[in-house]
């Protein structure tokens, strides 16, 4: 076997169009921007984390097969730990959940979201995003060939139908909503169900900040429609008991929509870590006992931090859920881009741009109460104000410092990318 | 807020046709019938697992940040093991991998297989598989827009290039391939890099078998191609080190089609579980020592057992590498799924048909030598050379038995579906 031993001839290798004009995760960027600075020993005030941190003991290892987590586990999820969470919804939601159809473990909330939308859309196929709005679920339904249509986030749940066609196949909302911290009603999501179902059309409720209540107002959508018909429920173990880097979440639907999710996750993903699964089901109703107490907690932070934010002028959208602030920029002159970067780079404070949101959140930002204390939050609210009362920007600055730090200015094209 | 309380109308919801005709991953399927036997406490004779087990001691968490394991970690991979990785692929290969561009650490190589595809393909292109291979490939393609185009398992690489379109590109092989054993020599990956680089023609590896060998004759794509144009590796921990169930995998390419794809993990995936991560970059030096020469062993049994087939008629392609011996079954008058439902149902031995490897191997079974002892193995296939040269089946047993496990009978359409 040979051929010719002359110089191979080199031209561009040609990438996917699609993945080209997807923008990074401008969340993810801002927090690979926050662990390169921290890497390199700066102090931050990070209020950018999709996380609340909270205090858990490492549990003991000796009585989990060490060995037994070496390997690969169901497809469907860990058997023990889907009973254990069919049996928590089932308890707390009055919901219906047979472990052995009903439900799918996987490795996180993301890519259970994206197996929904693999899972039941086909091409061309239109998704209804309630803004504010998670910013990887645009994302995830152009992979999925879907058309993501937004719905404003001053839009309220009696004015949805209008975006409705006769392309539309699903909707999403996030409840209680990140950023926002709106719950949404029995009486809405009643009302969602009643304008969806007899249009065929899947409503998917990623409940991932299900357990940040401070009161009982939360209605999973689980126990609207017990048997799970038209609704695809995600949730995580991440948000809820503080554990976002141990990537296992959940999906609930009826057994077909199940099924469809399972062939994907079998192609994709296989299972979570086997050995923190094990861990999970062995310690759940310990680690729920610890981290529930502190999700109340957090919530009671964030009214403190709200109210403050509002004796400043400072303007939060209405919620009273998650440990996020979706905070009003509107009289600042510059991008909220621009606002995230400069605060960033100049005061070493991090909070995420609005337009990661949607189409209609450009002017906010939001900030997280989970990781940093409040006098720290409070400081940093002052000085945002400042701030955006005085139009106050240096690109030149944000540009050399990204520069210095290896990092690419945030771009939504491959094209434009200036570093690794 | 109200909308009419007479009773929802229903119309059946509609799921995506694409993953509908997707079958479930053939050998997921298979060895989920194994879990469900065996949680019934039943004992068998597993040739069907893609792992091997080894002996590996559970170090100390002692001095790994439990509390920094509970949270996300960078997505292009922790920063400690895209150090660790790209040296050790640097040492042992002679590549040059910029650990901070050239190198992205994902939830195994399933999900970092499909971000590659996605990160190059566009709709309609074409991408050829050389089988035998692995059963994922084709739909994973598939759910990226592309056309995957089977190469039969007896074409030589020397004569690949009728394969070739106008739409081709990318050519997958699996070096050392699962399941035949096959190691790709440096003449022949020297020979497709010289065919598909002037075409544009990606060259994707699946290097997850690179330890097995008990010799120096691997030759990794990325020693032949250091600028990494026009190739992508992927890698894993999960084989090589017997930790398939912590889900770390790696790829390595040109930093255009890393950072196309740290995009599409931003967005689907996130990390891999930072306590692992942090667990491997403190032991990786201590695991590998402890791992390599178990991984040599079983080269060395999977020889043993290789010469115990042919003495007894069973005859396996040609192969040097990896845990498999991918054994011919012509025959046999039934199916290679009928076969190994037969072996699994009737007789408690797994193996995997030859048809979830391609559209020219049908009358294979796989057999892994990883997980059972020597002589457990040698007295399975003495039944399975007795039955093929019985035809023995009985169809009936078989659909009982699933029946009573509950487990639906393996099909390539929800449709068939009869079950969970």
């Amino acid at each position: 076997m040979n051929n010719s031993n002359s110089p191979v001839h080199k031209p561009k290798m040609q990438l996917s169009q699609k993945v080209c004009s997807i923008p990074e995760a401008l969340s993810v960027y801002i927090n690979n921007v926050v662990y390169e600075m921290k890497r390199r020993g700066e102090e931050l005030c990070v209020l950018s984390l999709g996380e609340a941190f909270f205090d858990i003991p490492m549990f003991s290892f000796d009585d989990i097969d060490f060995k037994k987590g070496y390997h690969y586990s169901e497809s469907r999820g860990l058997y023990e730990l889907r009973h254990i969470l069919s049996k928590y919804y089932n308890n707390r939601y009055n919901a219906s959940i047979d472990p052995d159809s009903d439900l799918i473990i996987s490795a996180g909330s993301k890519p259970l979201i994206y197996m929904a939308f693999q899972a039941v859309l086909n091409a061309g196929d239109e998704v209804l995003i309630h803004e504010p709005a998670w910013l990887s679920y645009p994302e995830e339904i152009k992979l999925a060939e879907g058309v993501p249509v937004f719905i404003p986030f001053d839009c309220g749940v009696d004015s949805i139908e209008k975006y409705i066609t006769n392309k539309t196949k699903m909707i999403v909302i996030c409840n209680p909503n990140n950023p926002a911290g709106k719950v949404y009603s029995r009486n809405e999501l009643e009302f969602l169900y009643k304008l969806c179902r007899p249009r065929g059309i899947y409503i998917l409720v990623d409940e991932a900040y299900s357990d940040f209540l401070d009161n009982d107002l939360f209605c999973s959508m689980t126990s609207i429609v017990p048997d799970k018909d038209g609704i695809i429920v995600v949730n995580s173990l991440s948000k809820n008991m503080g554990i976002s880097g141990w990537r296992i979440g959940y999906a609930i639907s009826s057994d077909d929509v199940i099924y469809n999710m399972l062939k994907l996750n079998q192609h994709l993903i296989t299972c979570p870590s086997t050995l923190l699964l094990l861990y999970i089901s062995k310690h759940f109703d310990e680690m729920l006992d610890i981290t529930l107490p502190q999700a109340q907690e957090v919530v009671r932070k964030r009214e403190t931090i709200n109210q403050y934010c509002k004796s400043i002028g400072l303007i939060p959208l209405d919620g009273t859920s998650t440990f996020y602030l979706f905070i009003n920029i509107a009289d600042y002159k510059y991008s909220s881009l621009d606002l995230a970067l400069y605060l960033l780079t100049k005061y070493h404070i991090s909070v995420v741009p609005g337009l990661a949101y949607g189409n209609s959140t450009e002017r906010f930002i939001r900030i997280s109460v989970g990781t940093e204390n409040i006098d720290d939050i409070k400081r940093s609210l002052d000085l945002i104000k400042q701030i955006i009362m005085n139009d106050e920007i240096d690109k030149n600055y944000i540009n050399d410092t990204l520069t210095e730090l290896k990092m690419n200015h945030f771009s939504s094209d491959c094209q434009h990318m200036d570093g690794n």
